[in-house]
């Protein structure tokens, strides 16, 4: 008997399913395109997506029923933002006038700025204002067609305060749309108290903080920030291993400013994600292809560092690489909620085509959360989360830029309004 | 007697009023700021502004006085968006993927892409559809708090296609609420019919359409696309002298793609406007200076042709040459038809400080249109346009980037919603 559908999409001029799991080489090009389409949702999830007479033989309807008119416009999955730092208290906008003005990185933290400026603020806010400015970005985000995030700590570092934020992202999964995605990163930076002897704060990192967030189940994922004048990729290995002892899945900030080895160390030790990667060497592309590891690319980073250097994103797709494509939404270097935004930059900059960009802001930024069997494509059985989007052709999106072209979000089946949530 | 206003915007946390005319060199760095202020309103213009104290005190208000709390937030001007090419027919999101695929111009071209292409559509497009897709635009512009836009015409290139557009344009400012400058830009390309006689499109251009466009009063400006390949600094010459002999005043696009000699002539013909700037030379700098022409840079532009080059700004400025920043919105170079979005951009890529960009957004923007003394800034006679932004202090929309800050906008005293007007 055919399944009955709460609610249908039809009329979609062409829809972006991004079907068949996580995408590498030349099928980064395949975005599942179907022209005349239709989607048919129920619980939550897609009863079933392609052609709109198929769609609409194979399922059930009735007065209840909720139909959405697409009206010839493009429809894909919701934007998965696989790597954010948007918990957090406070803005760095002085920062833009003094790096204008030449200030270097360690004149910017004389000054009271940089991470540790972001770190006092978010110790000393409350959590009431943490989570009310967390929730503005992430309405902002979904008014933009992100349906998922995933969120990082590390403006804490101490065991109290990691612990705090990450129980905090708990919350606001309960009170907002927004699908999230937890990831400790008690690993950040070194915090003032331990400048002096940062490997001791690294066994913090290992002794406390990780047995305490698995213990809690606080996070899937343990992430590190392997940078020179950072953490060293030795000391990335003994968090990453710390974290693996206790059930959490590594991730890595690698490969950012210089070439460090975060890439061959992300493949050592089976990170679900390498991110970053400006300047991943060959041997690095490499060993992410043979470990299967995901590369997030962060183009608004690099857009913000205006360095004009930017991740060997072809380079990586050549080699076999998964490649998502992430906000790195943060107060310091990548101060925007719309990882939309970033899809006109991921293909003038990373040299991306457009259906790479969508299948690396969809089901490929899931696969580096570990979710491309629950949502990230449109498929049968996989969670209804959906864009409408003001745009005829999935070219659009990647050529008018400036503007938020989202018409309308579905997220689980739930119609986000557009008129009120709009924020953008 | 003190005057009656019908508006008044108070608890508005930084007032930036961008007044005193014209801003050039160090001038470019004073936007006027005022904390704690308000602005009054009567007649569509401005009446007071300044301190909230001072404001209240020398305006009279009654119970049909219009009060906007403006919550401690940012309040500017309303942007001038002083070099557009607004009016046309269709999109050309094609291209992208061409030009990502390492294909010529002159292949983009012989595949039925490039300008023409516009032309081509735009010509077959009645002036119902051109209308409606122009209004789209200009909604979504004065949704992220573009006031007033200069829209050039240049996708006719027969006289009475470019008669039709400029036509079309003063049909506009009737039906909606920006204000709307409209440039005569027949020498925007050299149409298919004249492609191996361009001299006679020239002998058009000045012996017909010129005399045409300022007979029926329909531009105050004649501009000309100066560029290797496109119109010689001979033929623009004869172009703008041709629009000078008819009262209309000198625009001219130069030095995009190359140093050709175009911010130089536009000093001769005493320009009011020279704009791209990408390749100008220290004596065209020195020659702008000079003139007092007003340099509009075009950032949105250099970001989409990704060759990693921008005008020199910073050289600009210390010459003395009052600098404008713009959209350059059309549909092959800048498809985009938010000013804001380039906030960010001219800051990173220009060099230019957080008051500059607001300067060269407002009131040099107005200068370059010849309005300065009409709008662009926020003083007693002038035209009240603001907008009333969702940040705290002005450098926080140079910071905040890939989302729309807007939270209301005032177009000559009159409120434009944001709820319904949102299609950013
Ligand atoms: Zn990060
Ligand atoms: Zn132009």
């Amino acid at each position: 008997m055919r399944s009955y559908a709460e609610l249908v999409v039809h009329n979609i001029g062409v829809l972006a399913t991004c079907a068949g799991g996580v995408k590498r080489g030349r099928d980064m090009l395949d975005a599942g395109l179907v022209e005349g389409a239709a989607v048919a949702v129920s619980g939550g999830r897609i009863l079933a997506a392609g052609p709109e007479e198929e769609v609409k033989g194979a399922v059930r309807t009735d007065g209840r029923t909720k139909f959405i008119d697409a009206e010839g416009c493009l429809v894909t999955p919701g934007l998965v933002d696989c790597h954010t730092h948007l918990l957090h208290a406070g803005s760095r906008e002085k920062e833009l006038t003094w790096k204008l003005e030449g200030k270097s990185y360690l004149e910017i933290l004389a000054a009271g700025g940089g991470i540790l400026s972001t770190v006092r603020e978010t110790r000393r806010a409350g959590d009431e204002m943490l989570l009310e400015q967390t929730k503005k970005r992430l309405a902002r985000a979904l008014a933009h067609g992100t349906t998922t995030v995933e969120i990082k700590s590390g403006y804490g570092l101490s065991v109290e305060e990691e612990l705090r934020a990450l129980r905090l992202v708990r919350r606001l999964q309960r009170e907002q749309p927004v699908e999230l995605v937890p990831t400790f990163l008690g690993a950040h930076a070194v915090p003032e108290e331990y400048k002096n002897e940062p490997d001791r704060y690294v066994d913090l990192v290992c002794d406390e903080m990780i047995p305490r967030v698995a213990r809690e189940k606080l996070a899937l994922f343990n992430d590190v920030f392997c940078e020179e004048g950072v953490f060293t990729v030795d000391q990335s290995r003994r968090i990453l291993q710390a974290g693996l002892a206790h059930g959490l899945r590594p991730k890595i900030h690698a490969d950012e400013m210089a070439g460090s080895g975060g890439a061959e160390l992300a493949a050592e030790v089976g990170a679900v994600s390498a991110d970053h990667l400006l300047h991943v060497s060959p041997r690095g592309i490499r060993a992410l292809a043979a470990a299967g590891t995901v590369a997030v690319l962060l183009p608004g980073t690099a857009y913000y560092l205006a360095s004009g250097h930017y991740a060997p994103a072809r380079a990586l797709i050549e080699a076999g690489v998964p490649v998502a494509v992430a906000s790195d939404a943060n107060p310091g270097s990548c101060p925007t909620e719309a990882l939309q935004s970033l899809f006109n930059t991921a293909c003038l900059y990373l040299r991306l085509r457009p259906a790479e960009v969508l299948n690396a802001m969809t089901v490929n930024g899931a696969a580096a959360l570990g979710l491309a069997g629950w949502l990230g494509s449109i498929e049968p059985g996989k969670q209804a989360d959906l864009v409408i989007w003001d745009a005829p052709n999935l070219d659009y999106p990647a050529y008018h830029f400036g503007v938020n072209l989202v018409r309308q979000v579905i997220k689980a089946g739930q119609i986000i309004g557009r008129g009120e949530e709009c924020v953008c």
